[in-house]
């Protein structure tokens, strides 16, 4: 086409506890239009389905096309899910979806081919087809929020597991005497240790046992401590907030080494809030992972942000639905 | 064939820095001869190549075979090595054979197609192919011996990376803390904890700190400690030895389990020595992977011991050689 828009198109859901959020994305992974609803995940299933169809129309009516100019549509959805069955099993920030074969409601609602991804392999597909991977052969991602998601593709496959656990990373354990544990309740695991919410656990912790920081005013006022603050205390020279910062990009940095002597990708990707924390706390990434790989993966391996932000997602639930509906991956 | 030999046939090699293992193998994996020389690694590459072609030409001939009617050979070798080049590096146990195109100068040798492959890989791939593994899609194996070795096989495909350094899952790190390192100076690793040459210095910490144990008195004795020792000591009730080993279990438990959340196999099997530990061994690793992975991979991933034993390198080697120059997997 004259304006640089490559057919077919895809249509991308990336669906969240919170927010819906989809797009129109060209056979380059270009994304033509974003939309976002909320969720309102506790109203149940059914109005989940609506309110993403509602994100879908409102994508491709803005991309200036009709839903018979899109081939497919990919749904990103937290986990657990059965990928084999294709339906989301009971997500924790989705109360009461139950076995829900989410891709088969989508795609009759919309009329259109549809595929189910986990969220985070997803986002690491979008960077693989469209971002920071998309001259690489192979890419691991950390996606890093309240929890740290996972992604792995391997010369254009995702690697989904034979039980859709494949690239669950967040739960690998990195620790074995820490009472430290996440959300699943896993003891050790990296997620426990590096996500954004056991980062302010860490400095809640210090604080309570007296160490003296900056932060202890925010902690006084009553406010809630964010990842955020205690970046910026660090950055702002903190003792407390620059230790924690440092000790988090240490776990990240075993997180990335572990993942390299197991799938040695030829990028580690990190996404997600943290990385606002810049190129210093990356630099301290790296310092980590060179003093703690292997020689030649410690050389070899880049490590690096990713490069589409929040629309990686649905850029990478269209790569899915395009990886299984259209043309491969040129 | 009238003697349920399937060709074609192809040739495995096991090189060790002690020994070289070959056989022939039949199309489906079958091993239908075994020839073992010494390496005399110490006296070089030139002198190492000779000797892997004497051990070929010995189970060539004892499978009644000549050469021609071999299709291919493959090597299963120590790393690091360079894949994409077909070269070994610079083997710890190999000293001075130094980015030895070892592949090339078998095939020369013996007229015949050749392939390098990891040890570890191959011998995971020979369970995939022809042992434990030969009904699923996906396997990871640990092989315990003074290290841990490690192969990854996914939908017939060995998990090679980017940079040959896929599947060293030996050198994932599971502990922050310890002071523990392995022969790679990398520090609270797998190997660091499980590996036979760790038990035997968890077991020697012990008793220098004045923990009570019949194994005292070996050590008294003179005789170096062995971890078959130590295993014995618990299995008649020994508790310092009944405690080495439960942790032992544990610490190969969390490398099972952090397999689980990266590559989530069909099965995950343990391989060499310390397997005749038997079942009560794999019992308690079975229970620590329970108690310690997610919810699906924990009740659906199958933990197993291998099935071929010492013939599983040069079955798997084989096996290398037969993707990559023969028929796929039937």
């Amino acid at each position: 086409m004259a304006d640089g828009k490559n057919p077919p198109f895809y249509l991308g859901i990336d669906l969240g506890g919170t927010n819906i959020k989809a797009g129109v994305v060209d056979d380059h992974g270009k994304p033509l239009s974003r939309a976002d609803v909320p969720t309102h995940a506790d109203k149940g299933p059914e109005e989940g389905v609506r309110r993403i169809c509602q994100a879908a129309h409102e994508a491709v009516k803005s991309a200036g096309l009709t839903l018979k100019e899109i081939k497919a549509v990919g749904v990103g959805s937290p986990g657990p899910m059965d990928l084999k069955k294709q339906i989301i099993i009971n997500p924790h920030n989705l109360p009461g979806w139950l076995n829900l074969p989410l891709a088969a409601k989508v795609g009759e609602a919309l009329g259109l081919p549809a595929v189910l991804q986990n969220d985070a392999n997803a986002a690491a597909f979008g960077e693989y087809w469209a971002g920071v991977g998309r001259d690489v052969n192979s890419l691991v991602q950390f996606t890093l929020g309240t929890g740290i998601g996972c992604g792995v593709v391997i010369h254009g496959h995702v690697l989904e597991g034979e039980h859709s656990h494949g690239a669950e990373a967040g739960h690998i354990r990195i620790a074995l005497d820490h009472p430290r544990y996440n959300a699943t309740g896993l003891y050790g695991s990296l997620e426990a240790y590096a996500s954004a919410k056991a980062v302010v656990e860490r400095t809640e912790e210090a604080l309570a046992s007296g160490e003296k920081s900056t932060l202890s005013k925010i902690r006084d006022s009553g406010e809630p401590l964010t990842a955020k603050a205690i970046f910026d205390a660090g950055a702002a020279g903190d003792p407390l907030g620059s230790r924690i910062v440092d000790e988090t990009a240490f776990y990240l940095a075993i997180g990335a080494v572990n993942l390299m002597h197991v799938i040695d990708p030829n990028i580690v990707v990190f996404s997600g809030g943290m990385i606002a924390a810049g190129e210093s706390f990356l630099n301290k990434i790296r310092k980590y992972v060179k003093e703690n790989a292997l020689p030649v993966p410690a050389a070899e391996t880049t490590i690096t942000y990713a490069k589409l932000g929040t629309d990686a997602g649905f850029i990478g639930a269209a790569g899915c639905a395009r990886s299984k509906f259209g043309t491969s991956r040129s």
